[in-house]
Formats: C-alpha cells, structure tokens, sequence
C-alpha cells in the first residue's frame, strides 16, 4: 500500500559534501551541500544547488570556482557545523581547527582534512527557484593516498563516506552488496563474490516462509 | 598525502534510481540511473542525466515525463540488471515479475515494487557531453504506507535504502550518525542522542594515544 505526497523532493540517500570558495578579494569560505550529484561523465562535470541568500553564492558567482570537499564519518559534526553557521559570522574552517589548502587549477581552497577533494569550474548557473543550479567541470582532483592502491585503483569502501537522507547523516557499510553488472556476471569471480545477495523473489519467499528456512537451517 | 586525479567525478556516495517511462505510443521502459540529484526545493525538482544512446532518452524527450523508483537493499540484483540491459532487448519489468502501475499526476508508470516512487514532469533538457541533464519538477510521490507513521513522519531508516560509489552498491546502516543541526544543537535530547559522535579532533586524539583509551576502558 502507497501513500501519496506532494510539494518535496524525496530523493535518498544523497552525498553530503562541503563546498569550498573564494572570493575576489582573498576571502574564503565553506559551507556544506546536500544538493549536489554528477550531471556528466565526459567532460566530467557535477552540479550545486545554493540558496541566493548564502555567502557562498556570492563567492561563487564572482570567481566562478569552487572545490567539492567529500567529508567521512569521523567528520559528521564538522560538517553539520559548516551547514548550520554562517561564514558571515564566524571564520568556520579557523574555529575547527581544519586547514586550507591552495588548490592546484584554480584559486578557491580546498580543505586538507577531507579525504577527497574535487577542484570545479561552472559553466552555467540556472535559476530554479529557492535554489539556483551550479553546473560545474570538474579540472582535478586529490584523495587521500591511503585510498589508493599500488595499481592506482582508488578504494572508496576504505574512505568511512557518510550519506545524507531526511535530515539525517548515515554511514555507509564497508561492504558492497553487489557490482555493476553482476546481476547478468559471466565471470565466475564476480559470480562467487555475490552469491550470497538474493533476488528480491528469494528474498520475498524466505520472508514469507521463515519456517522452511529454519528448518532447512536445522537440518544442516 | 594526496594524490591527484583528473577525468573524472569522484563525487560519491550517490543515490540509485531506476527511472520509468511511456512513449507516446504506451510503450513503457526501466532503466538504472546513478547521476540524479536534488536541484531544488521550491519548487520540488530533481535531476537526471542521460546518454542520448539509451531508449529512456527517446521515451522522455517526446513525452517530457518520468518516475524516479528509489529500490531497496533487496533488489539490488533487479536495479543492477535494469541498469545493464537494453530496453529495445527485453521487457526488463516483465522479466523480473515487477509491475507497472499508472502514477497519479501524469502518463509515465511507476514501478508498484520500488518503495519511493516520484513523479516527475521535465522542464529544461541541457545538453553537456556525453550526457544530457533534464531537469524535472516533482509533481507528486507515493511512498509505502509501512514507512509513513501515525504522525505522517517519513521514516527513510525503515526503507533499507542504498547508495552507489564508484561501481559497487552499498546499503547504508539503519541507525543514523547526526541530525541537520545537531553540532550546534542546545535541545538536550538532540544533544544526548548523538553525544556518542566523537568531533574529529577527539577522534584523531583517540586514534593516536589508543594506549590512553585501553587503560581508561580497563580502570572501568
């Protein structure tokens, strides 16, 4: 059984990121975005939604650069903070103890202390509404080397993400549920990896038989 | 340390659609999205970003209509194969026994198995690389009723939601780490709910002196 809404975007779980700029005249700021996503893969662009009335917008309008900051879980309450204070009224990356850093393709900083930090350029600002929309390329970015093997493949299971759904932080597990394309995998590997995760038909008759599977559990 | 990157949106974690669609001539389609994200809130719109080369592109271009499905953990094996399969192939919810139902405010079908169901009509289609971004206004959304409780509260932790990084699908935990706000929080139950959320600096502090941490548990 459903039940209808009206007049919100429930879309969940989204990323949670602090956004970092700086404006013409040296100032910097960051604040914290749960508005943001990926709008394309080549060129690789992502885009922020910001309210008219935030500092950043200003920032970002004149120098037309910022720098994506994705925080992990150890970081919930700076970044809580960094979306709740104004950088109008307080210098907020000073008053956590957390460093900026020059960025190495633009001006804006990004901040040491993140594990992932994804250098931007906007092309287009859209006005929406309440919020208007960033589209930005994305000219670099920098990750912490302890999520990077020796073969270069960067391991985000390793990074402690957090998500962001209904106003409230959410850590992500360290174990992925499946791969892109395993669900029609050939490769014995990917196969064997997955076993285990259940079509949602084996998942709905377990659920609806429970003694079977206790039984079957008893046997063994 | 870090390392640089370029190429690419390491942006993650992000969420994980299956996005429905009808064309003019009531043929329906299914297809897995993981560039999609919350544009604005007033009015309610989100965004998706398409190849040209899929059949949903054709279908939404002409109908200017979708539903964004939002899947649960457990069918993270049908959300990965309407994510790998061609449309112009097979009848990818035929297959999979799910069932389209006729949404409430327009043409295009949701998916009755897919817990968070939202309704959405395009307003702007930007065209960027190999993506397009069309921008849609939420119209309306129905969700499962056992998620909604007496209150008419949304209880998004109830759904068993999961997200996607960098190729691999991971749920996320039932039990949230923070609360929009809750850093500065002066509400003492908001305050003593998260009060076990360590900041980052006695995070760090209590990785570095873990001999520290030890004695103090063992004096208890």
């Amino acid at each position: 059984m459903k039940q209808l809404f009206d007049g919100s975007v429930v879309l969940n779980p989204v990323p949670v990121v602090v956004v970092t700029s700086r404006n013409s005249e040296g100032k910097q700021n960051a604040f914290t975005v749960a508005w943001a996503g990926t709008v394309c893969s080549d060129p690789p662009m992502l885009s922020i939604a910001i309210r008219p009335s935030r500092l950043s917008y200003e920032y970002i309008k004149e120098t037309m650069e910022f720098v994506v900051n994705i925080p992990n879980i150890f970081q919930v309450r700076e970044t809580d903070y960094c979306g709740v204070i104004s950088g109008r009224d307080e210098d907020k990356i000073k008053n956590l103890g957390f460093t900026y850093k020059k960025s190495h393709h633009i001006d804006a900083p990004y901040i040491e202390e993140f594990p992932i930090n994804i250098e931007c350029k906007v092309k287009e600002i859209i006005h929406l509404g309440v919020h208007d929309l960033f589209l930005a390329e994305v000219v670099g970015s920098s990750i912490n080397k302890n999520l990077i093997d020796e073969n270069g493949k960067i391991h985000f299971e390793r990074a402690n993400l957090m998500c962001y759904a209904h106003g409230e932080y959410y850590p992500m597990t360290k174990k992925s549920i499946g791969k892109f394309g395993f669900s029609i995998a050939k490769n014995l590997e990917l196969i064997n990896k997955y076993k285990h995760i259940k079509s949602y038909k084996e998942y709905l008759n377990e659920r609806e038989n429970p003694k079977k599977l206790k039984k079957r559990k008893k046997k063994k």
